[in-house]
C-alpha cells in the first residue's frame, strides 16, 4: 500500500469516529453499531480512486510543495466525502437495478437484517457528507461553495439516473429508444460529474480558486467521464474478464451502451433485425448473435478510432487551459484512463 | 380556501415550473414530464400545514405589519421546501414501510410504472429544495445558514427514523425493547425538528435572526412535536375514524406507540401476558384484547393527565421566552394542536 493510501485511509477511521459520536443525535446502542457496520461495509471497500486524486490534484496545483498535516487531513477528508456519496448512489442504485452483488460481497440491501432499511441508510451517508463538511470547512471562505458543489454534482447524477431509469425500465424494451444523445446524455450526467468534475472542484475549491472562472475545466472533465464511460461500455463485451474481475452483462440487461447505440448506427436492415431480436435476453445464444454482430461491424476498431479521436480533442482542450497547474490535474487523469483495460 | 392558502399554491406552480426548466439539466421530453407528473403525485397533496405556518410565522414576527410580495412568496418558497422534505421523507418511508395507501391513493412506488425508481425520485424531491434555496436565497447573508439547517433537520429526521426501524423490525417482535426514552427518542427526532423545528426557524433566519441565539425556542418546539406524537399515538387507538379520516393500524403493526408503551409501564403480570400474546398481531381478536388491557388501565384518563401536564409545561417555557414576538409564534404553534381531535 502506497504511503498516500494509507494515510487515506487513516482519515476514514477518523471521519467514522466522529459520525459515530455526533452531539447532534442521541445515539442507541444498537443504533450506533449499525451505522458503524454499515458505513464499513459500504464506504471503503472500492478502489479510492475518486476520493485519492483530491488529494493528489491538490498537490499538483501546490506545484510539488509539501502540503502541511492539517492540508493533507482537510484534502483526505473531502475525498473521503465523495467516496460517500459514491457508497450513497451504490447502496441505492443497487436497490433499483435489484442487483445481487457489489465490490465482491453481496449488495447491502441483500443482507437479510436490511432489506429495505437500506433505503434510510443511503440516506444516512449522503448526510454524513453535510456533517463532515460542517464540522471541518464550516470556517473556511470557500464552505458555501463546497456545499453548493456537492449538491449541484448531487442533482446532476440523480437527473442522469432517472433518465437512465426512465428509457431502460418503463415500458417494453423498445431498442429504438437508445441513441448516441442519449447515451450521451446520461453518460454524462450520471458518471461524469462527480467522478471526474468533483475531485478537481474540491481541490480547486480548496486552493482558493473561484469554479466560475474554471468553466472549461468543468468541460473537459465532463468529457473525460463520458470517455471513461465509453471504455466500461466497450471493456463489458471486449474486456479480458480475469482483468476487469466481473463478467460484463450488459447486452442481458438491455443496457444502453456505447456499442448497442454505434451498431444501430452501422447496421444494415438484416442486422438491425437481429438486433431487436437478440438484444436484452438473459440467453447465451442471443448474446452470442449480438456480439457476432458488433464484431462483423468492427466495432473494436469503430472503438479504437474514437478513442483516438476523443483523446486528440480531450489534448487539445488542456492545451488551451491558460494556467500549467491546472493542465497538470486535468493531464494526470487523462494519463489515469487513456488505454486502460481496467 | 383561504386567501393564503391560494396564494401558497400558486407558489408551488411557479417553484414547479423553474425546476421543470432548470438549466442545469437537459431534460429529455420523457424525464422532464416524469418529474412534472412525480411532483404533483407527492408534493401538494397533504394538508399543508408545516409548509403554510412559515408564512404565518414570519407575519406574527414582522407584529401584524403588512408583508411585501417578495416577502411573501420567500415564506411560501421556504414553507414549500418544507412540504418538499416532508414528501421526500413520505416517498421513501413508504418503500420501507411497504405500505399501500398514502393520502386517500396508491403510494408512488405502487404505481406500476414506478416501483423502485421511487427511491430516486425521492432523492430528486430532496434535490429540488437544494435548488429552490440556491436560486431564491443564495444572494442572502442568511443562506449559508438556511443550508445547514435543512441538512441538520435532514439529519436528524433520518437518524430518527432509522431507530424506530431497527427497532420496529429487525429480529422478532419485541416488547421488551419499548421504552419511554425510546419512544421519545424516536419521535423527537423522526417529527419533532421538522414538523414543527424546522417552519420556526425559517421564519427567524428570514426575519435575520441567528438561531444560535433561539436553543430554547428549538427545545420548546421540540416537545411540542413530541406532544403532536403522543397525539397521533392515542388518536390512533382512540380517535374516531370518521374525524381522523383512516382507521388506526397502530397495534397490528407492532409500532412503538405511547399506549403500548404506557400499558407496559403501568399493567400488572397477566396483562402483560397479554399484551405480549398479542400485541402486533393483524387479527381482530388480538387487536380488542390489546384494547381491553388499554380501557383496563385507564390511558384515557393518563392520556388527558399527560396532556395536561404537557400543556402546562409548554406553556412555562413560553413565557420564559424573552421576545413577544416570537413567544406569540409559540403559542399560536401550541393553540394549533392542544386537544385536537384529528
Amino acid at each position: 500500500m502506497t504511503d498516500l493510501k494509507s494515510k487515506f485511509l487513516h482519515v476514514y477511521s477518523l471521519l467514522k469516529s466522529e459520525l459515530l459520536n455526533d452531539p447532534d443525535f442521541e445515539f442507541t446502542d444498537d443504533s450506533r453499531q449499525w451505522i458503524d457496520r454499515m458505513m464499513d461495509y459500504n464506504v471503503p471497500g472500492g478502489k479510492l480512486n475518486r476520493g485519492i486524486s483530491v488529494v493528489d490534484s491538490y498537490k499538483l496545483l501546490k506545484l510539488g510543495k509539501e502540503l502541511a498535516d492539517d492540508e493533507v487531513f482537510l484534502a483526505c477528508s473531502l475525498g473521503w466525502c465523495i467516496e460517500w456519496l459514491q457508497a450513497y448512489f451504490l447502496v441505492l442504485d443497487d436497490i433499483m437495478d435489484g442487483s445481487h452483488t457489489r465490490r465482491g460481497q453481496p449488495c447491502w440491501f441483500r443482507l437479510p437484517k436490511v432489506g429495505m432499511i437500506a433505503v434510510n441508510d443511503g440516506i444516512i451517508l449522503r448526510n454524513h457528507i453535510s456533517r463532515i463538511l460542517k464540522k471541518h470547512f464550516k470556517g473556511k471562505p470557500y464552505y458555501v461553495d463546497l456545499v453548493d458543489l456537492f449538491n449541484e454534482v448531487e442533482f446532476q447524477t440523480a437527473h442522469g439516473q432517472m433518465v437512465d431509469l426512465i428509457t431502460t425500465l418503463v415500458g417494453e424494451k423498445d431498442l429504438s429508444k437508445y441513441s448516441m444523445p442519449l447515451h450521451h446524455r446520461i453518460v454524462k450526467y450520471k458518471t461524469g460529474y462527480y467522478s471526474f468534475y468533483l475531485p478537481v472542484a474540491c481541490a480547486l475549491l480548496m486552493f482558493g480558486e473561484n469554479l466560475d472562472q474554471h468553466v472549461n475545466v468543468k468541460d473537459i472533465l465532463v468529457d473525460m467521464g463520458t470517455y471513461f464511460q465509453v471504455q466500461d461500455d466497450y471493456l463489458d463485451c471486449f474486456g479480458d474478464p480475469d482483468v476487469i474481475g466481473k463478467i460484463g452483462t450488459d447486452i442481458e440487461d438491455f443496457k444502453c451502451s456505447w456499442l448497442v447505440v454505434k451498431a444501430l448506427e452501422l447496421c444494415n436492415e438484416d442486422q438491425k433485425k437481429s438486433l431487436y431480436e437478440n438484444y436484452g435476453k438473459d440467453d447465451p445464444v442471443c448474446v452470442a448473435k449480438v456480439k457476432d454482430i458488433y464484431k462483423a461491424l468492427k466495432l473494436q476498431d469503430v472503438y479504437l478510432e474514437y478513442e483516438s479521436k476523443i483523446y486528440e480533442k480531450i489534448i487539445n482542450s488542456i492545451e488551451d487551459v491558460p494556467r500549467k497547474e491546472v493542465q497538470a490535474v486535468l493531464k494526470s487523469f487523462l494519463a489515469k484512463i487513456y488505454k486502460r483495460q481496467k
